[in-house]
């Protein structure tokens, strides 16, 4: 809310991302999860910090599944954030995970998920990793026709029956998607014409057969955009069961549902979408008609629920700009400093925690620690006059944060997590 | 030599950068260190695999020491690679080390470097970082006056004379540089007109003054910029001293030297630069006649001697578009994927190391196993045709590859690393 009426009235410096709901203040201070910031590193001993909040997972899911058919099944993609601790709370408000990795399958195992819940994506499986999927009855997308075969032979071996979906590479893609994950030559899934052929294979090898995963796109904003997707997809999964010969067990819908992190961004209309499917739901052709219906999310269902805390080290100016040097950096934020998958840096929403209800007073960009000008947190930020040792918080940082970054970059090492 | 070969004849497929010199083949076979790189894989036990090699190190400094004037001291930045063999080998080729953090300083210690030979640039240096620094002797480069008054007060709580020297923020860059880290307002170091008056202050108070670390760029190819930028350095640094009012006992020149990543990148002309500096060290001003003389250079020493070997685990064919998929990827080869700090996407040098003398004869994209769009390691090369279960070499691996990546993204892990 406060980014919005900042950036209407045309205030100095960049404009900063809108702050997530179910952060307030308490004594002045950013809270999260009803902890004062200023508490939280303490308690930590050391930043930077992120924290995750129960309570922000919570809320996002009770909307989401507000929102969607009942009958629609919701996965946790966990590359977004597969922390033990928000992997065990997850457990009980979500159907089902996505893993891209024999490594995330082991941190499932540990955390105490039944692997019957789990499908594999991801294009570059290891016989090893293929290996301990089958063994563990975890649903394989398969994602050639060569993979498949490796499937099928290391199954044969292990004399077990694998569970195999195939992932489709669709013609079409997710319009407004931040990353385009369909639509012409892609090095994920199958070419939609290939797959019937691959499907009658995979059964008549004896394989439970799991149906399709058919992923688009990821961040898309668009409601419209997505509605529209999950109609060409439900029309892709329809038109290639039928060439089988045969309903659909199951069919992954994909993802895409985004979040806003940029100045303008407006949060994702998850009711039109629900809306949407459940008019589709009430009129699905045979093909559909009984198959287990899921969507997998992982940015959607984490990405706002965490926050990025570090502290000032160093506060300088150089030819007149206001530099806040902080012991944070992109080792742990690399997508916030605008150096992972993005053409044009924008600010991440970020604030000065323990001065979180004080007004604006100067232009500062905060800056990490990393002896490299592409560490930058906050470009130019209209930010409340911050000094060494304030808290600097940096907000979205629940998704792709402390796994997608360069953690051991300059010796640092990996930033504290924890949730609240 | 081949890829500019390749380049002038227009084959099809987007270009590839050069590979560098000091690889040869064995039995047809890329050899890294006089070894086969199927055997490094082999010893290694799994792929993907950073393979160091002692003799391009070796020849590296041995070129460097000979063009350049012997007064002039070389440094090593770890921060382009701090594996501990790699630190190792450097000991006796290099005069001193930079560091940017304690983790650094923990290291090099491990290592048995003394910390004497060390000095510490980066702008969040916090107080723990200074205190450990400090204790052991090691030059801090101190990047604020806030800083400088932090280290003061811990020297003092220690009762330690601290080693300092002031990073200056000059009021030029290098020109064609990748990263500039001078000119205008920066993050980094104390604005060059501010500078004498802290160098005062810290001499006032009776620290070990340790002169002037001026850092205007990296990565830069044009021997001309680097010798007008080396002129400017030192004349900042005799207008600094002689405001000061006394010789400089030091003065890090800082480093920038580039090597050749991309199509049509060629390697810095060395020996001209020397050259350069023999003659202007000849004819020093009073301020930097007795001053000891260094430059800093970490990718310039390490980078070529790197080749990060994945093994194609899938090929497949998507609308006509032919992909390895490899068992590698963004999360140890960020820079690699072009996700790095990079405007522009090109391609780093890149083989089918098991037939890396076979005529190229099919265009394909080298991909990395991560379910992303991003994990992207070589874009439409034209390479001998290859099979799953070949070995995939992406040179220049040896600086800002391992630590500069993610390598728990979707839950990988590391590479190994080692020194043949």
């Amino acid at each position: 809310m406060k980014s919005a009426a900042m950036k209407k009235e045309k205030l100095p410096g960049k404009p900063l991302g809108p702050i997530p709901e179910g952060y307030e203040a308490i004594d002045g201070e950013l809270a999260i999860g009803g902890q004062k910031a200023s508490l939280l590193a303490q308690q930590a001993g050391e930043t930077p910090l992120f924290v995750y909040s129960r309570q922000v997972l919570h809320d996002t899911m009770d909307r989401l599944r507000a929102a969607m058919p009942d009958r629609l099944h919701i996965n946790y993609a966990i590359k977004a954030n597969p922390h033990a601790d928000v992997l065990h709370f997850m457990a009980d408000l979500v159907d089902g995970y996505d893993i891209a990795s024999a490594g995330e399958l082991a941190i499932l195992k540990e955390v105490g998920i039944d692997p019957a819940r789990v499908s594999f994506a991801g294009p570059g499986k290891r016989d090893a990793e293929l290996e301990a999927a089958i063994a563990a009855g975890v649903t394989l997308n398969l994602e050639s026709e060569g993979e498949a075969r490796r499937a099928l032979d290391i199954a044969a071996r292990l004399a077990v029956t694998p569970r195999l979906a195939i992932r489709v590479n669709p013609d079409f893609d997710m319009k407004g998607s931040g990353m385009k994950m369909g639509g012409g030559a892609k090095p994920f899934g199958v070419d939609a014409e290939r797959v019937p052929a691959l499907a009658t294979e995979i059964i008549a090898a004896g394989a439970e057969w799991r149906g399709l995963h058919i992923y688009t796109g990821s961040q898309a904003l668009s409601a419209e955009a997505i509605i529209e997707t999950q109609g060409n997809v439900l029309a892709l999964a329809d038109t290639i069961a039928r060439e089988i010969g045969q309903p659909l067990p199951k069919l992954n819908m994909g993802g895409g549902f985004g979040i806003p992190y940029f100045p303008g961004d407006e949060p994702l209309d998850i009711e039109a979408i629900g809306a949407a499917l459940e008019e589709r739901f009430a009129d699905l052709p045979d093909t559909l008609a009984d198959a287990h219906l899921c969507i997998e999310l992982g940015r959607y269902l984490v990405g706002l629920a965490g926050v990025y805390l570090c502290r000032v080290v160093d506060k300088k100016v150089s030819h007149g700009e206001t530099y806040l040097v902080t012991d944070g950096g992109l080792h742990h934020q690399l997508a916030a400093s605008g150096n992972f998958g993005t053409v044009i840096r924008r600010n991440y929403p970020a604030a000065i925690a323990n001065r979180f209800e004080a007004p604006p007073e100067e232009v500062a960009s905060i800056v990490g620690c990393l002896c490299t000008p592409l560490d930058r947190l906050t470009d130019k930020g209209f930010l409340p006059r911050a000094e060494v040792g304030d808290l600097v918080a940096i907000f979205c940082a629940g998704a792709y944060g402390a796994t997608a970054s360069p953690a051991q970059f300059l010796g640092q090492g990996p930033a504290r997590e924890v949730l609240v």
